[in-house]
């Protein structure tokens, strides 16, 4: 088939009004998506056959993004897009030289390549009448393994030792397909615990959590220790002892003072300790990680690209490696991050939230249950009850765990209607504001 | 005084055409700046006070840097610029939550940043009279420490470590400015050495360089072994066994394809190997000095912020560390490089070339000589000879040498003329391309 249009769209959300996503680091975010269509030449069942997807930002720059997606239009406007060939399309994206000069892999032109790949492999999943986990469940080794860009990796894990991994995973598919479908991948909720929330609003949300179902839930952490510690104690008195609070302080520390804080923190067992520094500090997570254990560490969702990953896994930096959907570029990368986690034995457990990144990122987790780890445990996925109803295939999550969807595609279609509403700066939310 | 406004410029050279610049990663680079005007409320000498700054990249997706340099207009455009506080300034811009989202302090976004912060210091020195170099120079030890964001450093240098370094480099300032003043600043030519040359080119570049007094010049290698070691005989010979041999990978390999190709270019006694793989892997450096020693490694041009300088300094990865003017945040996020390898005793070799590139860092270097490290041993300046004629104050290269400039500001300023005509894409140049 042939891709006649990318089109990109700036659409943002004015959560910053209610302090939804409030956090150390991000006081006022308005969720937003540099969001792509590509066109093609087909149709499917007498609809135009057409791919969604997007990266995800905080408000201001979400307008660099869509510069970023349209720089890449040239390399995809008029090209044929072959749905067993989608590593090929990957890299003729990241691969090109002047575009790669602005990361290289990463900042505005990687996310802007994620938007474009994903919305490629919603494409291809629509064609071929899969939701996209299913896709790449169904792929034979051979195609998984090809979808990865290997430059910079076989010093930790080669395309043969992958292959290998692949391979020995496969037998399995068909029962961890049928167990997937009949109980859904496990998910925890943050829902309870932005830092722009009251004490009383924590509590409720908390206990709703358990209620619902969910076994692990997240506090942010890092603006104030003496509130941190008055929050835990609330959050923890509120879930028993029985459910696991993930804490979350988005970068806001050096190492010594992390390591600090969280020995304050451990009366109250948090579970995890997420993005406790600089996403790039590698060397700064491992020290980390040896200051505040048993309490795990945890980061991903700011990691620039595989070759970030891959040295968190050489140094032992990590406990959990928390996947984005959109910052690394897209599905690609993502396939040879799962493959890099498996191969070390670190569990993913993804970010997600914002504005469609529960939707999107659910397909690399499902698709790593069926044909890559093989496990859900200690494995699961964020869940934030923010903005779904925008979507034509929003996540359905029953009793802690999200459901695994059917339709065809990645889940990363925004209605029309709030494409046209939230539109950046002329739709009508942004022209009455 | 205010910054009344702040312009962004489009700017791209057709170097493609003549195939300088080409090398294994980057065949066909047409040298191209996002360029910044602020302008003021203020004049010296009846002309108006204005800061000049750019980042470089190579062509497609420079239009993406300028809208990111858009992105912070609000943040600068009205604003006072107090000179006493282009740390605050710089602050300022890199905290903004929302942008910051699109990096962290990587990528698009960043280096539009870098771009603003280098015209405020543009600006502050003219303001001042003083080239910035001489402005820097002639700060107490406490204003530079206070120009540097510490955050994520303080488990490698402490800014209380830092002032101590300053301090002991004070006395010694007065001497060291007498010494630049009088021989300039060692420097060496890539000039030769671009992938797309002939043979004839390259040896008889090669041989004007000695001739020129340069004592180091740079290859491009990585393409093809048999060329390089063609190519790496054929200079050899033509400098004789005195003259230090750079080459230059351009993050072409993995690991151990770095540490066998270097290997088979031993024989021809190569100085540094400079960016052998991908410039976020610290771990990767690492494994391939200890494989290539005695060839020192050398990286840093496209290193994307302090973080990842951090750690190849404590990693123990490069023998040469080389910044570039304008991808990390500008002059101030140098200062915290430069006070970083030198507590580490690294010397700084800094990345130029491009378009305007040795005219900016030109400043950073002798700054480090007269009030950080001390020292010019082991420590050259790259230096190319393109695109200079653009500049109003270009740079001079006398001996080998590079002369320290005495006019106010950091020679980042660009002739109308050129704004001008290579305007992309409705300058002269580009309409009747």
């Amino acid at each position: 088939m042939k891709i006649v249009s990318l089109e990109a769209h700036d659409v943002r959300f004015p959560t910053s009004r209610e302090l939804d996503g409030s956090d150390a680091m991000n006081p006022d975010p308005d969720y937003s998506a540099a969001y792509v269509v590509l066109r093609t030449d087909e149709s499917r069942d007498g609809r135009p056959l057409e791919g969604h997807g997007f990266c995800f930002t905080i408000g201001r720059g979400n307008e660099v993004c869509v510069a970023a997606i349209n720089a890449y239009a040239p390399l995809v406007e008029g090209a044929e897009l072959d749905p067993g060939d989608l590593g090929g399309f990957s890299r003729r994206l990241l691969h090109d030289s002047q575009l790669r000069w602005l990361g290289p892999e990463k900042g505005a032109v990687h996310m802007a390549a994620a938007a474009i790949i994903n919305a490629a492999f919603d494409l291809a999943g629509k064609a071929a009448g899969l939701p996209v986990w299913r896709l790449l469940a169904e792929m034979a080794p051979e195609q998984i393994v090809d979808l990865a860009d290997w430059r910079y990796l076989t010093d930790a894990l080669t395309p043969e030792r992958a292959l290998e991994l692949l391979r020995d995973a496969a037998p399995g598919r068909a029962a961890r397909t049928e167990t997937l479908l009949a109980r859904g991948y496990p998910a925890y909720t943050t829902t309870p615990g932005w830092l722009g929330y009251t004490d009383d609003k924590l509590v409720r949300l908390s206990r709703e959590a358990v209620a619902d179902g969910f076994t692990q839930i997240k506090l942010k952490v890092g603006a104030d220790l003496d509130d941190d510690v008055r929050r835990l104690r609330l959050a923890r008195d509120a879930v028993g002892p029985g459910v696991r609070i993930a804490v979350d302080a988005n970068q806001r520390w050096d190492v010594a003072p992390a390591i600090e804080w969280m020995r304050a923190l451990e009366p109250f067992a948090p579970y995890w300790i997420e993005e406790p520094t600089s996403p790039d500090d590698v060397l700064g997570h491992a020290a980390i990680r040896r200051g505040v254990a048993p309490v795990k560490v945890a980061t991903g969702e700011h990691i620039a690209n595989r070759v970030l990953v891959k040295q968190m896994l050489q140094a032992g930096a990590i406990d959990v490696l928390q996947i984005d959907a959109c910052r690394v570029a897209g599905v690609t990368e993502n396939v040879a991050i799962l493959l890099l986690a498996a191969a070390y034995g670190v569990p993913v457990c993804p970010h997600a939230g914002g504005v469609g990144l529960c939707e999107a990122v659910q397909h690399l987790s499902m698709f790593d249950f069926v044909a890559v780890s093989g496990s859900t445990e200690d494995r699961v996925i964020e869940y934030v009850d923010h903005l779904h109803e925008h979507f034509e295939d929003p996540v359905r999550i029953v009793q802690g765990h999200y459901v695994a969807p059917g339709a065809p595609g990645m889940s990363t279609q925004m209605k029309a209607t709030s494409l046209a509403a939230y539109a950046h700066p002329d739709g009508e939310i942004w022209r009455n504001h």
